[in-house]
């Protein structure tokens, strides 16, 4: 395959790890063409031509538009906010490009189905940056499920939690906002699911309930305004292969700063996770002498691929940002017709069906099946 | 106070941990007269006796009815399968006796009401045997709470989860059938009730799902029969105070011994605590440079109140035991007219109105109010 | 075996914890007569009173020298200050008492041997109270040790902490003064050493190192006065069956309670303790895939004997008080002349001979063969 | 600055660790001109070609001398074997190249020394690739010392150990003869050194004691063969500023990865971290109620920079790989003539020297002072 010429359209938070990835990710495995970095978008031109330079792409445009039409692109990393991703989409798509979007699709469950139409009118490659499944240890997790160590999965337990909306005092922004989603359950929501269906497969039956920790924030220019969406969601969830699923959400815990904590309960054993702590899993065989069972933490090491690649010695790991250089590798194999493990846009819309169905449970305060 | 006169039905789990709290609450305390081992009540006349030289009874009973109608015991200790506490309770109560009553008060709402409904007419004390609310360290995150550290309290989790029921090889006991109750809902709810109702307050309104991690279980004698309870279970709950709370059961959670996990999310701050690592609380507030924010471990020591009859040293760790000597002392307090915290029959009968609202929400598939 | 009549001098810290145990021996253990608990000796005889209906103990005197000799009494617990213990021991030997004296044996070595040979001389039992021996995860370490589960042993790291001589502001006490002893090697180090000697065997050579954190301390009359002694310690010894081992004792360590942090390496895996987790411990055994090995943390239950004679269910925890307990009823397992795991003076001299070898080494500044 | 011109030597474990940083340092920081990573040495041509095509390199060699000739450098990262450092950082410091040399220096202290009078005469930058004490939380961490949080310290405990030579049955490689060195003591000893240095400052006086775990390893030829260097040892260390170190190396350690477990003791506070939880340092300051007080467990994030230019959302965890990304910035702005935080030859050089004295100690058994 020729190296790959990518195009980005953002440059915050994810847009910068995702700059990271292209630059990394050839050193890092070995074994595909170094990616061209060939064009960055945003917002004007100016701030565009910075940061192509600080990140290494040839070209930048101050108009994403450009970027989609331009000829010398064949892949395209879409991180500017959720409310942009499918009118971008759809453009690149229709453009013929491969996308690399951040999750989730779309505010509403009409664009994300406009996304996925998009794609499969495409033929192209349209993948969401689910980054946490590709952890090393979530895949060995995987596979200590599918090979029965812990024998039938039962009961699952994920726990998203951050802070950065538990202060009181911070002021109203569009993320409180009605327009920018239902809170927690989509903000949060989808990286539970994505986990979930990667484990163990989509969720079939939904129940949710929602909480404001705080009704009003403070508004910059004085007086307050009401909160319109939830910092805080709990879904109970069916889920495909005979799982009951208890998803925990809220960006208003203090001192949680990025956890996201499994529980995985089987016949024969048992699987803990912490993302907090994403060099290490905890797994329980019920086998021995009981004297000598206990929860093992295991540390993410070469015996984990492809940790591997990054590093030759057990113990020593992984940062957060790796997990999207494994990803960038995945949807190069993707591209390529390899096998890969990734969320595509057919599987990202059914997870955000769920949490529509979620958000519907919470409404009618009783369980929803999701279509 | 001159000593009390103790009598003590049942020598099992509990009957034990009983025995231990009447013999070490005197040389813990040190304030209050030696209680004495009146009679001890069992199955018949030589198991009773047996017991009795054991746990240092004076004399046995093999007809808890002798006991009851002893004019020599001030208090009994009801530590039976928790189907026989209805009678037992109200015939010591209409005997004029105090009782302290292994948890939960009965499998049916019916015989709760009609302890609760012997306790008023008895003027006597009567309490239930929810000893993790004794720990030292439980008192210290209430006091904690009540005194703004982590400000308003908006969000509650507890988990409570052991392994007791985790082998789908474990033959069909009455512990799976119907006749004992809904399972770990009550098996273990009220346990996260009580703690629930101790820092916060009564439960207002539920939801729950339950599920069964086996269908059915081996005979002894051959074949196999249909579970008829759940081994885990899920509340939502709204509590007194604008409390929104989690509490998940599991009774079938490999590799969980003890576990009551206890997370506690305020407006200022969060406290999390595992009953498993009893003797350690973790604080978060949200003060100070943020560079220096972060999950504080407490070790119980002799500044967590009670610990110091204990032991004058701190993080020398206290057991499970000592929590039901607290309790022991606590309900000699309030035979004494004395301040204590203890659950009494007027709580109890409420947190279990909270359990039977739940699992009507999961046969109804929706929110209950609790009575 | 009838009844043994228990004689208490002291009621400190440890003589508290004495009377405990005492009292809850037989009804935790069921297997042996009630001990009577005969008289208790304290300063003065009002304290004495006091304590002895406190505590359960039917006769009380200011004068030890009365208890030692009242026919009435089989055992006494010595749980005086240091400075005493060998008078107060070789008395009660001479009268034909058992003794169960508190660590360590003396602050000379001469007394310590005194000690020893009046033991020798008089045919009873005599043993040393190092409880943190007796936790039923230390029995389990030594008999994983034992069985080979981690192969044979190479190297081990003590780690022993606590902070009450941290605060520089702590004004000076007769701790500080040369006359109680080396400083942390002594009044720590015997704990290190008993635990070294239960699993592993005495030591034979020694190097050791000392410190002062603080040159000096506040006089409570004004001024301040130099310190004698060495609030840290670090051995580095060589224990029979070719173990190394690095010991470090530190009561000046801020935010350590109790820990006594143990470190075993083997040449097929590892354990690992930590007594302000005291019902925990970790061990790794290097089988099986590499992707599925790690620290395992088994938590205590009725596997770990003698834990279910406390607690019928597993993670419930015991209490620092309980190891005492244990310890009592080895005693007394021990003058009934069944077998008992406990350090009587022989070993016990043993040991203290190894720590003025210690302090020998400080001194000059090398190794030195323990006698 | 315009952009340096890179040459790498060596593309092993710690080659392509540069390699990634070289490709990661001006996208992560964004301050800087991209390097141009020029030209690439290995053991033969073909080899070289195919990892610089891997790691993104112009051009490749397979005579690291015409790399170090080459007039198209401006800086060399040697991370050949540690026998090759100084030839290879001698030629290149005469060749008028800055050096990054992994750590450490050279087997030999004549070696280290001429390496350091290379640079002396060069008037260029070279310094040593100590990348544990880039971590942004031992920035945190010395900041935290610097500013008196915990105090003057006194006491320092530092662990670090692997396993990679815990398996008895692991053959005899060149690791275990005596030419490369004298075991754990330099392999490890070293990182524990940067550390103290970074913290404190140079050790003054040291003790050492080493051990062989296994006597000797078995050969692929068949028989066996006497291990000639130690897989263990402990330091006792006088450093200044008046701190006191224990510091132990085992890279038998069964289970352990990557621990370098630090203690800090100071008299305000403590200060623990180990290296496995890199994302994690624990605070404990004695100040504020005492039933408050506790170790405080900081997760790394934006306020520990430069954490903040990899990612902006505390708790997500950066990996070990990043940490050599800051390395390489700090080296970038040492060229520039701005502050950084690096080991240069000459602290490099004292810091082997204590090795040097240890082992000598080691031979004496007694205190030996740094030259």
């Amino acid at each position: 395959m020729n190296a790959l010429r990518i195009g980005l359209i953002g440059t915050g938070y994810m847009g910068k790890c995702h700059a990271l990835a292209w630059n990394a990710v050839a050193p890092v495995f070995g074994d595909i063409e170094r990616p061209r970095l060939a064009m960055l978008g945003e917002a004007d031109e100016a701030l565009a031509a910075r940061r192509a330079r600080e990140l290494g792409f040839e070209r930048a445009t101050g108009d994403w538009r450009r970027l989609v039409a331009d000829p010398g692109i064949d892949v395209i990393s879409i991180t500017t906010p959720n409310a942009l991703h499918a009118e971008m989409a759809i453009a690149a798509l229709k453009a013929g490009k491969h996308v690399w979007c951040e999750k989730p699709m779309a505010p509403s469950l009409a664009e994300a189905e406009a996304m996925h139409a998009a794609w499969r009118a495409s033929g192209k490659v349209a993948v969401l940056g689910y980054n946490y499944i590709q952890n090393p240890l979530i895949r060995h997790i995987k596979a200590t499920i599918d090979d029965g160590t812990i024998g039938t999965v039962n009961h699952v337990r994920i726990e998203m939690d951050e802070d950065f909306m538990a202060d009181a005092a911070t002021p109203f922004t569009p993320r409180s906002a009605a327009s920018s989603g239902y809170g927690a359950l989509d903000d949060f929501g989808v990286h539970a699911l994505s986990l979930l269906f990667t484990l163990f497969g989509h969720v079939r039956r939904v129940f949710a309930d929602m909480a404001k920790p705080y009704a009003d924030r403070p508004l910059a220019a004085g007086g307050r305004r009401a909160v319109e969406n939830h910092d805080a969601a709990t879904m109970l969830a069916d889920v495909e292969g005979g799982v009951r699923a208890v998803v925990q959400l809220n960006r208003a815990a203090w001192g949680r700063k990025g956890r996201i904590a499994v529980q995985i309960f089987g016949s024969k054993g048992a699987i803990v996770y912490d993302q907090e702590r994403m060099n290490e899993a905890q797994l329980y065989v019920a086998e021995g002498p009981v004297a000598q069972q206990g929860y093992r933490t295991l540390l993410a090491g070469p015996a984990h691929k492809p940790y591997d690649r990054f590093i030759p010695a057990p113990g020593h790991s992984l940062g957060f940002n790796e997990l999207k250089v494994i990803e960038c590798r995945q949807l190069i194999a993707r591209i390529a017709g390899e096998t890969s493990v990734l969320i595509d846009f057919d599987d990202g819309l059914r997870m955000e069906r769920a949490l529509h169905a979620a958000a519907e449970s919470f409404r009618a305060g009783r369980w929803i099946d999701v279509g």
